[in-house]
């Protein structure tokens, strides 16, 4: 961002990639997954992203899908000549499959928008997953960067690395007053969006999640569900960010969401768990092993129930609760993951209706866990 | 019953224990409970049990205490000079711990009445507790007799053998016009109530059960909970009996209630099962090992929960869909009786609160079944 060059480190793996290639990535978890964060406990994964539009192209929202096209193909040529590129899978949704644009999405990779598979729309991810560049998108260009716990300041000194790299080749919209133009009007000035994904599942017990959500939005903050903007939290966890882009530089926004909101949210789930744990210990206990109970012996098991149960063993893990050497974090995270629908549909190699795989996440869990 | 004389066969036990020896009894489950009758599939237990009051003594409902001693130390007498002695144990339930009294209630060897333990009231059982004589309950006699499965013609030669023997010591109320004169008018006649308990989960899921209950109330049957009048129906279990007592004989009683209710019930649970296994398999399966895995790992469980995952687990195990060797007909019928809280009580040696009693009652269970 209008700083400085750094350059990023370079990968001996090829650019680019065919669609076919990139699905042996499916059966894993992403990097930035892992749990091995900081705060982890609570902090699941630390989320920026930048809007930027290039000048002279309509916004991807006017565009008709010549334009689009056209604005694709200038963007991948541009991004492959950064440093960036021997570290990109480069994908383009009008030539996936509906099922891999799903998974893509499940992954947080692309956004649901993307995920229709319109013509002229794009992605470029790293290696690890922990970085994607979404091409017409609702903005021109979308850099986001995922990692795990919280690590914000770490995020933005990686995007603004990225960012600094793509505008050495692609002149973006930018008005001395008001910073960078966005297609919709709450994004522009910094174009960014910072976001942790808490695991609250104590408050919410406790039943003090909503006084979270008020506080949450006296400062501004949006609470949403694991996918983002129009999703509902599921799983006890909360996606938190910042609704303002404007008025503040970059390091402000991060700094208050994490002193003002992350780490007093944290705080309190903190003292609300060692609260169950103090007075509710055997009713805790009970919840997370019937938890195990039903996902190792469920027959038919939805998405929604799935992530409420995970969410319970994850609490489990955390508190120390759960004796089973099978049950670790990374299983965990792998079953949330690994069961979405699109997931489940690629490991088992068919598709499915909401029925068959339902039957087919309750076999996948099983066999993970025992 | 006013016929020949019928000898009962002797056993070599004492014929008076301690209340203390009977303890011993209380960590098995009662012969009766086996499951090995027939029709035990879907016919639980069969029971009949008879009114019968003593000449020249007021009906016990109208006595007092120590009109109610006098009475049950003449049917004490009584019953100890018949061939019967050697097979009992007897029992009073004023001299007993209100526990005990509770274990007996719940082996359904005694009534809720005589549970309460006051003065004069007495219950004599034999060995294998399919006989229990109540002395002083609401009638001066309540005779019953239990067995496996549907065998109502065995239990009624039983029961009319053992009414015989005690007719022969004791002048029982009886009008040549009415029939056994009994304290409340509804039991006036043979003073018989035939029973039977039927499990019925693939009815009760199929929605067809109101059904049932409605075709037995035209019928002019009860249909009742476990534990008789005035309980409701937990876990698919419904106690089916006659309300006539007069105007028919015994024979025509069983007859009826055979033919007409219990083969045709039989028959419909046998047809909703069939129908379960062919359209709905794979939710009946989910529904059966997810009760499996709450009964395995849940921390803290209520007996009305017990009940209800116990019976899909009985559902499981009749329809051959439970693959695990450890879960058994009969760990089932254990864990249904000795699961209740005066079971478990005595089994842990302490009164307990019902928050205890959920703890303990889980434990009893994950020890019992893995």
């Amino acid at each position: 961002m209008r700083q400085r060059f750094n350059s990023v480190t370079k990968s001996a793996n090829v650019s680019l990639i065919s669609m076919n290639n990139i699905t042996r990535i499916y059966d894993n978890i992403c990097d930035w997954m892992d749990g091995s964060g900081p705060l982890s406990d609570i902090v699941v994964s630390s989320r920026i992203r930048l809007a930027r539009n290039v000048s002279g192209f309509v916004f991807s929202t006017q565009a008709d899908d010549q334009q689009r096209e056209q604005l694709l193909r200038y963007l991948h040529d541009q991004v492959m000549e950064t440093e960036l590129k021997d570290d990109l899978w480069y994908l383009e949704m009008s030539r996936m499959a509906p099922l891999e644009r799903l998974m893509l999405a499940e992954r947080h990779l692309i956004s649901g928008r993307l995920a229709e598979g319109n013509t002229g729309c794009g992605v470029a991810i790293s290696h690890d997953e922990s970085m994607a560049l979404m091409l017409n998108e609702e903005d021109h260009v979308r850099v986001q960067v995922l990692a795990s716990g919280l690590q914000l300041e770490e995020t933005y000194e990686n995007i603004n690395r990225i960012d600094d790299l793509l505008e050495e080749k692609i002149e973006y919209t930018f008005s001395p007053q008001y910073g960078y133009l966005t297609a919709c009007p709450t994004n522009v000035g910094t174009g960014m969006r910072v976001s942790v994904m808490l695991h609250l599942p104590a408050l919410k017990m406790s039943g003090q999640i909503e006084k979270v959500f008020r506080a949450a939005g006296e400062m501004r903050l949006a609470v949403r569900g694991l996918y983002g903007e129009g999703t509902e939290p599921i799983g006890d966890f909360y996606q938190l960010s910042n609704q303002t882009t404007l008025g503040k530089t970059e390091q402000q926004i991060i700094e208050q969401l994490v002193s003002l909101a992350v780490e007093p949210i944290v705080e309190y789930e903190r003292q609300a768990r060692n609260k169950l744990l103090k007075d509710r210990m055997a009713a805790l206990d009970d919840k997370i092993h019937r938890a195990v109970g039903t996902l190792t012996h469920a027959r038919l098991i939805s998405s929604e129930e799935t992530a409420y149960l995970l969410s319970l063993l994850r609490l489990g893990i955390q508190l120390d609760r759960i004796k089973d050497k099978d049950i670790s974090l990374r299983t965990v995270n792998e079953l949330f993951l690994l069961t979405q629908p699109a997931h489940l549909q690629h490991h088992y190699k068919q598709t499915m209706d909401a029925g068959q795989r339902d039957e087919l996440r309750a076999r996948f869990i099983r066999e993970h866990i025992r």
